[in-house]
């Protein structure tokens, strides 16, 4: 009766909320600081004092109309210009605010990209473990979605498995770096092999394969580890950025898109982008919240309070015997997992540990720990983990 | 290469950046306070002060993970309480936050609203004249938008042409009602008279056609019009709202869906419109502004002003020998024009007067002109607006 696609949806949803729910029961039992809920990539870091401050100078000296009304549906020209000028400072490029579009988040960015390229039936290649929305946003406009694996090595993508992926159908791949659920960052090396190969596979398609890079994570690397900057390695890239995590306001969809001149049919992608938000309906991203962030751009969050949950939780997991990838970047940690899922899941469950199975991700074999919580539930879940350990014989 | 129907949208959005760039043009010669832009539906009148005012208080004492980190996707349920209460109070409704779903916009909530509910292929019913972008939402998920006129008499839609227009493929019918663009207010006849044809046809084809009632302008209302509230003439509504106008807020991109309880299948589209809240990108509407307008129930902002400017204007076009029609809602004034419509707009350039012809709406021989201007650009503009009357020989 209403939409199918959406009923499907519905009923593969509760998932999600059978996991939330499950929460909420343990919550209700054991209290809720003692569930060890690492299911949820809510950052639990505050913004920095620089955005509130931001955002109260701005509702005391601004105009009440220029802070509330519509722009530009690509959004506010100054802070697109003043967005272009810090990357150009920070990653050697020379974009202006012709190269930006204010987006939704990237979630919203990555839909107004798919939505501007996307011919029904045109393949979408996705790296697994991914972000499971991929599969629906790709959905969204009627594209197929194409699932390469990650190298189960060192979860970094493969040039020689993404080449035998493309067809003549193929219009972009979605990469995202620092990765969500492995904490993998993908190497100048992997950047360039994949580069390589979707410009020979344009070459021979007589058309553009667009690498769609998702980068709510970019701020969030450790160890001093490099991330690549895509536009300077392929040139038919398109960005979608967030601000989500680099300064914790997931809430307020706040992100932008990149559009560099370079690019295949740059003013047809820039103007249908453009269009492209206002007609799926966001008009154009929050306008306050556009301000705030172009006067955030040298502020981030506490990355160095996820840095030590991070290094608590793996040598912590690594002595009791687990088997978790070291993550360089994102607030994931991808853990082997020691037997069967569904039997490890539940094992953990006894714990209160709450953690999302790799088959959430595409992966069945590994769980994803989402580690943006307080350092204190990491020490509290410990101990826990460490039963866990000797109950599966690690 | 890109997708087609983008490429289409670049084409025909040229003319309204056209209409843009003349603005620009004349402005550059004239001096902008010389041009009379009345073109674009953008508030001219400030928030009222409480707005600010609550953001600063929720940023100065509220905590900044709870401020700005995610919330369930159909927004918070606080905030969805205190709204369903204010709509109890004032329409004699019985929501609770079962019933509301914030949305980003009204134009946010209509493509969730048509994503829940399209299948490919599937009507729409729209009056014309329309919001055009109704046909670029419908078409965002394969729907086929069927148009019809409303009556050409008072601009009321006409139930017998409706009845005639549905047919086994009918789901929805788009509604406005302060109207965008002849602002006009549906009367409580009008509805029960929708109502009953789709009630009499939904029976007929044995499941529901929904009124999908989007309703930005509602707060919008003068000398004292009512404006029914849908739900309680119709139970398979859906209502679009925005506090866009209401508030002067369109920039912050802020509204909700209503589903009432009495909706058929109310589940299972409450559960969808929540998930394509999410997969359309969106995630949830803003996150700081859902609480600001939660603090705003009772206020608004000085539709006096409108008012005045309403009277001004129509009482000055009538004296030249124009032909508009009374306004009792939204701020947009419906001209007959007295010529062919390109003469029209031509004629009204040559003194710097900047309209929408009706033709943009699908309803050639009127044309738009929005007053949510400054009361001065309205008396500098009457004696252009006499000029012009005379050179049509009103």
């Amino acid at each position: 009766m209403i939409s199918e696609k959406m009923i499907k949806l519905t009923q593969s949803n509760s998932v999600i909320r059978a996991m939330f729910e499950e929460g909420n029961r343990l919550a209700a039992i054991h209290g809720r600081e003692n569930v060890y809920d690492f299911s949820l990539g809510n950052p639990n870091i505050p913004s920095p004092p620089a955005v509130g401050k931001a955002i109260i100078d701005i509702v005391t000296t601004e105009d009440s109309v220029s802070i509330h009304g519509y722009m530009s549906n690509a959004g506010y020209p100054a802070v697109r210009a003043d967005i272009a000028k810090s990357l150009n400072k920070r990653f050697d490029t020379a974009f202006t605010e012709s190269n930006i579009i204010m987006s939704v988040g990237a979630a919203g960015g990555l839909n107004v990209v798919l939505k501007t390229l996307l011919n029904p039936g045109d393949e979408v290649i996705v790296i697994s473990p991914f972000f499971v929305e991929y599969g629906n946003y790709v959905s969204n406009f009627d594209g197929k979605l194409v699932i390469i694996p990650a190298s189960r090595f060192d979860f970094q993508p493969d040039a020689q498995t993404l080449r035998a992926a493309i067809t003549a159908k193929t219009k972009a791949i979605i990469i995202n770096s620092p990765n969500n659920p492995t904490g993998v960052v993908y190497t100048e090396d992997t950047i360039k092999q994949i580069s390589a190969v979707l410009e020979e596979k344009s070459r021979e398609n007589g058309s553009p394969i667009y690498i769609i890079s998702d980068e709510p994570y970019r701020e969030l690397a450790y160890d001093g580890v490099e991330v690549p900057y895509i536009t300077k390695y392929y040139k038919n890239t398109l960005i979608c950025y967030s601000w989500s995590k680099s300064l914790s306001l997931p809430g307020q969809r706040i992100g932008y898109i990149v559009v560099p001149s370079e690019i295949h049919d740059y003013e047809l992608i820039f103007d249908a982008a453009s269009i492209a938000t206002r007609i799926l309906g966001y008009v154009n991203a929050p306008a306050l919240i556009q301000r705030v962030v172009a006067k955030c751009l040298d502020e981030q969050t506490d990355i160095a309070a996820y840095d030590k949950n991070r290094k608590l939780l793996y040598d912590g997991l690594k002595g009791f015997g687990f088997d978790p990838i070291y993550p360089q970047g994102a607030f994931y940690m991808w853990l082997k997992i020691p037997c069967d899922d569904k039997e490890f899941v539940e094992a953990a469950k006894k714990y209160n540990i709450l953690l999302v199975p790799g088959a959430a991700f595409t992966c069945p074999g590994y769980a994803r720990i989402a580690y943006c919580v307080a350092k204190k539930t990491i020490e509290n879940a410990l101990p826990a983990f460490e039963k866990l350990a000797k109950d599966l014989g690690l």
